[in-house]
């Protein structure tokens, strides 16, 4: 990994002409039929799993990628699996990277400040110990959750990878803390906001390593998130499944054409479920039509 | 595992006279000496220092144990060394149980409802997959971050593993957005306490299977936290190292001597490094120490 998030994001964005996020949530009793036959063989039921996951997560890519910047993959989907799930997402993460798609690791991960770099190490750092140094998994960039504070985002922002801050996230609970109102004028996500705006630096490419988590069926609330967060990178789950129209989502490419990163997940891996087509192609036919409406709103938001 | 956390921690208190929570956040770095020689033999870095981790972690319950009532690995410094600090920890978890310990798994996670019914599947539940189920970690309880609100938390509570809920934290950037002050009154906090009060059953032994981790540093709080979540369990962290003082945390064991679970992780693992004595008898001197101030504590709380 060399250079910012931010200035590496800005020029895959380029070349790939996509601002789509391919989201990685894999579950190992709906995979995909192809991916079936990688379970065969000897092992004990997570190894075996774990295998037709990472063969899953290949086809995906293989389909899906190409009308892709990057990919998501959530750990919780691997961290059920144990070990094997790990080693299988370490996989998952070279096969993305060996396909020219930049890795977002999807944790949420928030801590004591020391516990927060050991995270930093584990997602896209190197562990020094008694044996020799450890690589973690080598992500491009990860999600953190924020609530412990700016001590607690501290590691994260300092490591070469780009954060993503959950500021308001998509799910109906959302609501319940991010939008309380203060007493110093506001909402709780506001208050997030302002303080994702001060932390990581700005680059020539007129983005900033330190992005937002806004969830997609949120957009109501990009307006104003763009306005605490003129910089920011903001990557928008929720497409498709949970609701969220990338027609929507305007407002976050004002800064760029790297400035929001639609992400969709089942809506992509599932597409096949609601067309009756093969399972690639339909994931591929999705992501390229999620790519196609994104890259048309930035460009007319640039022309504006 | 069966009944509830919170009749299970009873008993565990009842039975071992014991509060104490042994904090297991191992660095692979600066392990006990007597731990070392684990990582000879074959294997990469990260297989040999996850070796030493798993005796570093065998060495300390077998030390400190016997003084406590559970251990709380911190996943992070597990995670680091990858898949094999996944096995390690797996290992921790089963060396700790059959130490007759509870185990608390300390990830604070947090996610949309889907992915936070996965971080359930991993930590103590079990995943049905294409070769079979799969168990997850088999921890007793687990830490989570309620940042994404009441839908977010309902995978975790609906589990058999008990649940405690971040609501104020030790790090001094705890204030940033927990201490923030609401248009409605109070504080970010004590909505958050609010909602852990309402969360999981109350059991026949005075206390609820959902409770909170308030910060050992932070014990100013405990007399508020106390009276917004009656029957809560309060995980308390951030006891020696972070600077919190077991002395201070009377308020926790008003609903029984469970109420409160102090807890140490550097104080205990690295008490020789203060005194000069062997590493073992440090630790377990050290957690002896706790438990009789805790111990007491609760006792005078149970005479009021």
């Amino acid at each position: 990994m060399s250079g910012s998030f931010a200035e590496r994001l800005s020029a895959a964005v380029a070349t790939r002409e996509s601002q789509v996020v391919l989201g990685l949530d894999p579950d190992p009793a709906r995979l995909w039929p192809a991916a079936a036959a990688a379970a065969d063989g000897p092992g004990a039921p997570a190894e075996r799993a774990a295998r037709a996951v990472t063969e899953h997560c290949r086809l995906l890519i293989e389909a899906a990628g190409p009308a892709c910047v990057a990919v998501k993959p959530q750990l919780a989907c691997f961290e059920r699996l144990g070990a094997p799930g790990w080693t299988a997402l370490a996989q998952v993460v070279a096969l993305a990277q060996a396909a020219g798609l930049l890795v977002i690791a999807d944790g949420k991960r928030g801590d004591f400040p020391p516990t927060a770099a050991a995270y930093a190490q584990a997602l896209a750092g190197t562990t020094p110990t008694l044996a020799g140094e450890v690589a973690g998994l080598g992500a491009d960039a990860y999600t953190v959750n924020p609530l412990l504070g700016a001590d607690s985002l501290a590691p994260f922002v300092a490591s070469e990878a780009g954060v993503f801050v959950l500021v308001r996230t998509s799910n109906p609970g959302a609501a319940d803390f991010q939008d309380l109102e203060l007493a110093s004028g506001g909402l709780v996500w506001e208050s997030l906001a302002r303080l994702v705006n001060e932390l990581g630096e700005l680059r020539p490419c007129g983005l900033r390593d330190v992005g937002a988590v806004i969830g997609a069926t949120a957009h109501t609330h990009l307006p104003r998130a763009r306005e605490l967060m003129p910089n920011a990178i903001f990557l928008l789950p929720g497409i498709g499944a949970q609701g969220g129209e990338v027609e929507r989502l305007a407002p976050a490419f004002a800064p760029g054409r790297a400035g929001g990163l639609p992400s969709a997940s089942r809506s992509i891996a599932d597409a096949h479920r609601e067309g009756g087509a093969e399972p690639a192609h339909a994931a591929r036919a999705e992501a390229e039509r999620l790519r196609e409406i994104a890259w048309g709103l930035a460009a007319e938001q640039a022309q504006r």
